[in-house]
């Protein structure tokens, strides 16, 4: 049976976060990269230790915390307009270049976005993105980020559902969709190995475009 | 109020993983020092992923799981007597020059080790080491990993007191435990930052010998 919802990660996997790697780059020249690196694993990082911990703050607080530590540890100087501007260029990201085809693919059939995202960061994006979905799901609802089953099961009650079609760019995000129990589709456009957490994908994607 | 009992992190703090970085670099001549990085890096966030996904498994398998990904995505053959050879090189560790010296200071107080390790892993390596502990205890009495506050309880359970001075190398770990509301050293051994989560150590150390 095939599932009766697409549910989709956002940053990374819909939305490309080159945009801020760039900001990144122009406000440290020669130093973008390694900050961007840095700055994304201890984003993720802060999300899974917070959990644990439980001890959740929005995604926009992690990110900046995230942010200060890597600014910190790589000793660039980081004042609060330097903070506000990559924060800013979270809300304005690209789509990838195969989600447009892929949209018009789906097209009437019931798709949401689901995502570590607080609605600060996260509505605004989709609205300047011009992207339309049936529901826009943040972790914020839950207060805990990914891979939690709570996460994965606030899609499953917001669309009426469990035969869901997840989507995610992130491999670990994708098996906790199917440790969950959903029908899992891993977007493997940098042709990394599948991590070793004790499940598998239904399918892995080259692009968005192969949705089946 | 003094600590009652202090509790220990094994690897990092304790016992250097040295040793498991030069056993790389012997099997895969020029790769050792990015293989132990992404398997290192692997290893702790399996712990994280498969915590919150409620799939807990023991560290040994967190370990080879993390191996066997990192080898993959390096492109680096490995078959079981490697994979073993590299085990083993965990059951063998040395202790850090700064810890004869603290263990004297320290004679005669309560002291702990509480660690991901399993106990497959964790008894050879105290047993090896011919350091002395009131107890070792390890995450695997509970099914989760650090910094869930099930493990730092699980330290005041044994000990029978919560007046806890916690030590770790790992800021992470020493910000859990004071999340869950312990005195903590983080021993700063590389001089990084202070981890961004929402608390900070009592103290910081350069070494294990500036224990109070």
């Amino acid at each position: 049976m095939p599932p009766e919802a697409l549910v989709f990660d956002a940053y990374g996997t819909l939305y490309d976060v080159h945009a801020v790697i760039a900001r990144c780059e122009t406000l440290w020249p020669g130093k973008g990269a390694a900050l961007s690196q840095l700055w994304r694993a201890r984003q993720l990082e802060y999300t899974w230790l917070r959990s644990l911990m439980r001890r959740y703050v929005p995604f926009s607080q992690v990110t900046r915390d995230a942010l200060a530590y890597a600014c910190g540890a790589l000793e660039l100087p980081l004042d609060k307009s330097r903070a506000d501007a990559l924060m800013q260029a979270y809300l304005n990201l690209a789509a990838f270049p195969d989600v447009a085809g892929m949209m018009r693919k789906i097209r009437g059939r019931k798709a949401a976005i689901l995502s570590n995202g607080s609605p600060d960061m996260l509505d605004p994006l989709v609205q300047n993105s011009g992207l339309a979905f049936d529901a826009v799901l943040s972790v914020d609802a839950v207060k805990i980020f990914k891979p939690a089953p709570e996460v994965y099961a606030l899609a499953e009650k917001q669309l009426g559902t469990k035969r869901i079609g997840f989507v995610s760019s992130n491999c670990w995000d994708a098996l906790g969709a199917k440790s969950y129990g959903y029908t899992v589709y891993w977007v493997n456009r940098g042709g990394t190995p599948v991590d070793r957490l004790g499940f598998q994908p239904d399918q892995v994607l080259g692009s968005l475009e192969e949705l089946p």
